[in-house]
């Protein structure tokens, strides 16, 4: 598969701090951060930031050898469970301990029919809408700079239709439309932060949120990205499928993200389930076979993914088992050891896919570089530099 | 079920030309046309208005006993054939022969994949939307004034999608998106005609063509009214499907008319056709047990539409049987004779939902009067006058 579109393929000029052509050298390059955003539900972080415990440490610690780009939780009923009184401090201090770790944050979600808080349904929707877009200027505007990424809305297709309970978030879904409603929550979003990524996510990959995207583009809502969620708990789609999401969903030139993947390394939830919820069980235990399983798919997924050009990010959903529905869908168990997905994984993303090379310049300081896109510390000696490295253009590195 | 809405029920004051009340008299309301359009195609009114034939002759005369709207033909590559040949005058005599016997003409489609122009495929992208947009203008500016009410674009939903042979429509719908290429087309049509009714067409009724609707709304598509296709070769819909299927396209608070409609007086198609045009018959008879459930079905159907206070047009497709696969899907057999369907619309029509009344003035010349939305003769003696009747705002007739 071609992965050009990753990298940075160029003749580079080194000098030193002088402007001097530092001609004849060996030179260094090391990656530091990747452009790509591999990411992973941050959930866990919260309580190590507030407390330390020793076994959040170690799975944080693993969490961060991978990834460089975290999911925070923004649930409504959590994180505003009577009004008036949020969870802002502890979701402030984790993001700026991930921010400080190289690792960007998303929050999830601004608006969603689910987990949605309930003191809101004392309202009328007018009501309800006022304070909806009022949250989302309180978390857009208050984490701007920590935070600069969004699920704005999620699972809008069936956002109206929603019967498993009655909800604020559907009632005014229900009042103003699909469109309507994502047109009113991206409009505040995009006023608080017009620099921040904003996501429309779905787990409905069908016709219906194509047709969702294609009405929200033509109305004007300013889309970043497309979300896609690919909760995998009743089996791997396999190449196939994923490369006819890729197809449709391609059509429409945004980027896309992979914003919820699981895949199992246990039993397979049966078919029939048509909300993963509904899946109650006592134990969901890993297997040895699973756990193979797991890492190949996990691997056929990510090279599948990195090597699409509109992919920019794959976060998986839950890093340690049990997590979600108890399922085995972790890259660590229960007991924080390391799973072979997430050695898989890790070759992936820190050996094969990261740049560690020396180069040597011509006389006129002068090299051909092959990086993959990201952050590089480049050094000759004692002379450094943290550069990014993410296109073609012409570009000289003062080392000093 | 409550028709209320379908009729006006006022206070009316009759006066003679001078102005004079025409107190304590006995004024005969008698209708002459239904607000309401009863429509059904028309093709068959072609060979007859060309040729005159006999057959044709008997077969648009009962026509006209019970229907006042009618779907006339443009499908692209019919209509024009060759590059530039087009089938106008053809077209414009029948409508205008039509429109002299009271019934209103709407054109059927503007835009679609099927039945499209194959000359049309020699050209590029956007060489065919620009032949596209001025095939718009050239009909709904040709016939504005003779035709007001087109079905502007047809099965959207399918149209990027549709792979059962390659055709210029698909290819630019593929390029410009659903919603684009929707924006497009109606702009034209609107700006052509701004007084046009407009509609949008399908015969997929899931949430994928709510959705669409959804979108084009909130992008500013000038839709008048939501084409709702229902043909039943495989089985009356019910009462339970149909009022879920009103019921989730009322949302958007806009007409909705039923454009094609099928119900069939033989055997059922097989569920597991999913494209009605793959069912390739020799013969399709219709037949008495199979006449007798139409007429019941049509009945019960009509009398759903025609108490929503949204549906404003009920078309049925074929008047005659063996007009589309061969099904016996009309109100009359090939032989012209009439079906016990016909007898029965025709009963809803022309006597249950028909206005022919006389009431009695008060020395004011007044009186209060209940009638079917629509056109109406208003005579006392030699005394007439040809009115219209579709609100419960003030009103004086005057009779001369």
């Amino acid at each position: 598969m071609d992965i050009t579109h990753r990298k940075v393929n160029k003749r580079v000029r080194f000098t030193d701090k002088q402007g001097k052509a530092l001609s004849v050298q060996n030179i260094r390059i090391r990656q530091e951060n990747h452009d790509f955003l591999f990411g992973c539900g941050g959930f866990d972080f919260i309580p190590y930031v507030l407390k330390g415990e020793e076994e959040y440490k170690q799975l944080t610690d693993s969490w961060l050898e991978i990834f460089n780009y975290a999911t925070l939780p923004f649930y409504w009923g959590n994180y505003e469970p009577e009004e008036g009184k949020t969870n802002r401090d502890a979701i402030m201090k984790t993001a700026e301990y991930l921010n400080d770790k190289g690792v960007k944050v998303k929050g999830h979600p601004l608006c969603w029919h689910t987990e949605c808080a309930k003191w809101l349904m004392n309202y009328d929707n007018e009501t309800i809408l006022k304070k909806q877009l009022e949250r989302i200027d309180r978390e857009v505007t208050g984490f701007a700079g920590t935070i600069d990424m969004w699920d704005v809305i999620n699972e809008v297709v069936i956002m109206p239709i929603f019967d498993k309970y009655d909800n604020a978030v559907t009632r005014i879904c229900k009042e103003k439309g699909r469109v309507g409603l994502i047109k009113e929550v991206f409009a505040k979003a995009h006023e608080c932060n017009p620099d921040a990524v904003l996501l429309l996510n779905d787990f409905n990959t069908s016709i219906d949120y194509e047709i969702l995207i294609d009405g929200c583009l033509n109305a004007g809502v300013p889309i970043s990205a497309i979300g896609i969620q690919s909760h995998q708990h009743q089996g791997y789609w396999g190449r196939e499928k994923l490369e006819e999401v890729l197809e449709r969903f391609s059509h429409f030139g945004l980027p896309i993200h992979f914003t919820e993947n699981t895949l199992i390394s246990g039993e397979i939830m049966p078919a029939y389930i048509e909300d993963l919820n509904d899946w109650q069980v006592d134990e969901w235990p890993t297997t040895p076979e699973g756990e193979e399983r797991q890492a190949r798919q996990i691997e056929e997924m990510y090279r599948i993914l990195f090597a699409h050009p509109l992919v920019e990010a794959i976060t998986t959903w839950d890093y340690r088992d049990g997590a979600w529905l108890k399922a085995p869908s972790g890259y660590v168990r229960k007991d924080n050891s390391l799973k072979p997905s997430y050695e898989m994984l890790k070759k992936l993303v820190k050996q094969e896919w990261w740049t560690d090379t020396t180069v040597v310049t011509d006389e006129n300081g002068e090299a051909e570089i092959e990086v993959f896109k990201g952050d590089h510390e480049v050094s000759l000696g004692d002379l450094k530099a943290q550069i990014k490295l993410v296109d073609n253009e012409e570009q000289t590195i003062v080392l000093g």
